[in-house]
């Protein structure tokens, strides 16, 4: 079971044709989640998301009621914080619901320390035993991550470049079919190594690890300098 | 000495009054640095940078003359790549005129990758011997790094919000003076601790570490839904 989610982080990083995206998602029945205003959102776009988290007080009184109706399961925030919305969300998702994958919209933008939360909690338990299934995704980026073993990432036509990083201590990680490849790198540090680019080839990209995690950001321009 | 670095990051994420900031800066005659198309927005703000980094090869050629006229120390990109633009910059604050703090501008926004490449550069030598000198800040976010240990975070009334998290391998990391404080905190894998918050008496928080590299982030909201 394929699922999308929307987090509340600022619409100006959502890529723009995301209510489309959500449109068909609700079409071809995929399930659908939402936190914070994201679940406001859905509901202007004509869409109840399956399962909403949050503690839904940013939203006034009298369109809380109309945004919550018909969502079969509500979830309020963990009171004593435990885990963020964010957190919650993913974890209904990939532990409750035990989907196959997860888009994840509006993790990005805005307050960075919002967007290290939603990076660095897909490296713990339990969220970690379900990294390989997720992908944040927003104007300019799709980030997902791989650990030990091997994982391919396919050439897409949407994003001029990949960079590759390790964000825990790394053991043996390496990049075959890649314009710059690395070969057998160890080390406790994070470090990105980033722009790289496909082969003329177009061949998916292969990334081998022996332990730890590293992320996969592909990426584009945007009119980056004037807007 | 202080100084000031403007890098090519999108613009709508800069604060607002970055242009006041920089004519301030140049009055009381602080360093300025510059790479990318920051060094053309410098100049169109009536600004020559004292130190520009860059292969300017976006920049046409006509304008080219013109954006570099009056910089005394321009350096053009390491062809090898050992470097990035942005580090061949930091190197030459940190290193070469061995500033005593550096606000960088125009290193977040837009492509995840550029900002990981610049958050986790400071985790290296040579920059790692700098990394308390160094904050990164955008419209919504003030970032610095502390290593081995005590650092003071005093409070300041422009954010909300201040989170840290740690970036490496931690040892005893503790949070006190806070809303939430954490005490001998060890841990191998990279943690976001957010939203933390000063407490009513406005004390400084303080930040302990016997060993690794953790970040400050202090933030603020900027209409984050709707714009």
């Amino acid at each position: 079971m394929k699922a999308l989610a929307l987090l509340g982080g600022p619409q100006m990083q959502w890529p723009q044709n995301i209510e489309d995206t959500f449109k068909t998602a609700r079409k071809d029945k995929n399930l659908i989640f939402s936190s914070d205003r994201g679940t406001l959102i859905l509901k202007q776009w004509g869409i109840t998301p399956d399962v909403a988290v949050g503690d839904f007080d940013s939203i006034k009184k009298n369109e809380k009621k109309r945004t919550l109706d018909g969502i079969a399961d509500v979830r309020f925030s963990n009171p004593i914080k435990d885990y963020t919305d964010s957190e919650q969300l993913f974890l209904a998702a990939l532990q409750d619901y035990q989907v196959d994958t997860l888009e994840v919209y509006g993790a990005t933008g805005g307050r960075i320390d919002h967007l290290l939360v939603n990076l660095f909690t897909f490296l713990h338990l339990p969220l970690r035993n379900y990294l390989k299934k997720v992908s944040l995704i927003d104007k300019q980026n799709l980030i997902s991550f791989c650990s030990k073993g091997v994982t391919k990432f396919p050439y897409r036509t949407e994003y001029s470049y990949i960079g590759f990083g390790n964000i825990t201590t790394i053991e043996s990680f390496n990049i075959k079919h890649a314009r710059y490849e690395l070969k057998n790198f160890s080390s406790e540090i994070p470090q990105m190594f980033s722009s790289n680019e496909f082969l003329p080839s177009k061949k998916a990209i292969e990334i081998s690890i022996k332990r730890g995690i590293a992320i996969a950001v592909y990426s584009r321009d945007v009119n980056r300098f004037f807007k």
